[in-house]
């Protein structure tokens, strides 16, 4: 009865939904901002890998084979990033580093300082037939499941690349694998998947030109629990000077 | 009889020594720099992959087994990057944007803008202790041939991390897949080895934590002949106006 603060040790709460469980008056907080390092270098190394045809040459190895494949640098081509919450801010910033045209995709089309343009989700499909590389960095919500649906992934273009490094369900997965199968997709690097872990004999694992992280793309066990704490104690230190809660989650919004 | 200039469009000729077949008067150039754009951020893809233990996952995703593992973000790593050349200036300037602790080394220890410090290769064996992730990046000559053999490889701590966009020739690739096998170190990203192409049935093929590239790390097909007539261009221009050729090859010191 006396609970006032719930601080969780995730980003996304969406396995919490629904939040009807939530006594009024707790403050409900997530752990965002710890993963912006990690995940940021996550998200620029899986870009690379596409523009370098790594999860075709891991494919090709896995069948002995050798196959010359070449990639082609980053400079001036396309990157689209859905959700530009902790996550895609950090591989925005890296995107620049490599010359990458970096559009952002969130709920409005507010700029963003690593982004050189950004639209409103409702505008996505527009941007994917320029998109070379999309990576998906939002969060679950019911406005983001089965964001990219078949219908999606295919308006991107041939040769295309994907990476999530934001939750499974974001994606039609089952079409993300046949657009593999079929080469509209040139490859994927995933960290997420429906469901996890992935069932022994499923189609995922002998898709080819698919990379699987096991969902660890944005902890670092070195930096986890200190940066954890710090945020936890900002959150605290705000609480009792009586001001707004930095990670406070919007049950509605969902993130 | 008339030839004067003979401009070969690779960066590494190890493969036309010894030079005695060289008429004498007749101006030896390589394509050296043609590779700096594609070969920095295959490299710095590799240390990410490294760090992110990518190869172990590929390895995993190979036996469809489904197991955490996590990596670390680069910031205050140590790397060390043998030949400040084309190649390994490049991947020098990314990995001074992720943070890493970057040592050079090369014949001599001369400062180099983007390393933390240089050593000569003759005290390669002081800095391998302390070195995260190793890059191979030099030519192969007669001095590097086998440089990193069997004991210096055993002298990177465990845990540590290989790149090779060198030549396959310039480790012990036996050694370096018995410690792979073994565990000491955590994983490899090669895009050299002996021969080229790998064997049906070859260790290399089923070594664990590794991930082979077909030799085609710096090699990007959109602006390689564009890139390479600029150069050689250049070295024409010099030729006519009566000065030295940028490219000129050292048949002595090999490259």
């Amino acid at each position: 009865p006396r609970l006032k603060l719930l601080f969780v040790t995730n980003a996304g709460l969406d396995r919490l939904a629904p939040y009807d469980w939530l006594p009024p008056g707790v403050a409900l907080m997530n752990n965002r901002g710890t993963h912006a390092g990690k995940a940021g270098e996550f998200g620029i190394m899986a870009v690379l890998m596409l523009a370098n045809q790594v999860p075709a040459m891991v494919t090709h190895q896995r069948a002995a084979r050798w196959q010359k494949l070449w990639g082609a640098v980053l400079a001036n081509r396309g990157i689209t990033i859905v959700g530009l919450g902790t996550l895609g801010d950090a591989v925005a910033a890296h995107a620049r580093h490599f010359g990458l045209q970096v559009t952002g995709v969130r709920t409005t089309a507010a700029p963003h300082p690593h982004c050189d343009r950004v639209v409103a989700t409702a505008d996505l499909d527009g941007v994917l037939p320029g998109t070379d590389f999309l990576v998906l960095a939002c969060p679950l919500t019911e406005k983001t499941r089965n964001l990219m649906d078949r219908r999606r992934l295919t308006r991107m273009p041939q040769g295309a690349g994907i990476v999530n490094i934001g939750r499974g369900e974001l994606a039609d997965q089952d079409a993300l694998c046949d657009l593999l199968d079929n080469g509209h997709l040139s490859g994927a690097v995933l960290d997420v998947f429906t469901p996890e872990p992935i069932p022994a004999g499923h189609r995922l694992w002998t898709t080819r030109n698919l990379v699987i992280s096991p969902h660890t793309s944005a902890d670092d066990p070195a930096t986890y629990n200190p940066r954890s704490l710090d945020i936890f104690l900002l959150n605290l230190k705000a609480y009792q000077a009586g001001q707004p809660l930095p990670n406070l989650f919007d049950t509605v919004r969902g993130y």
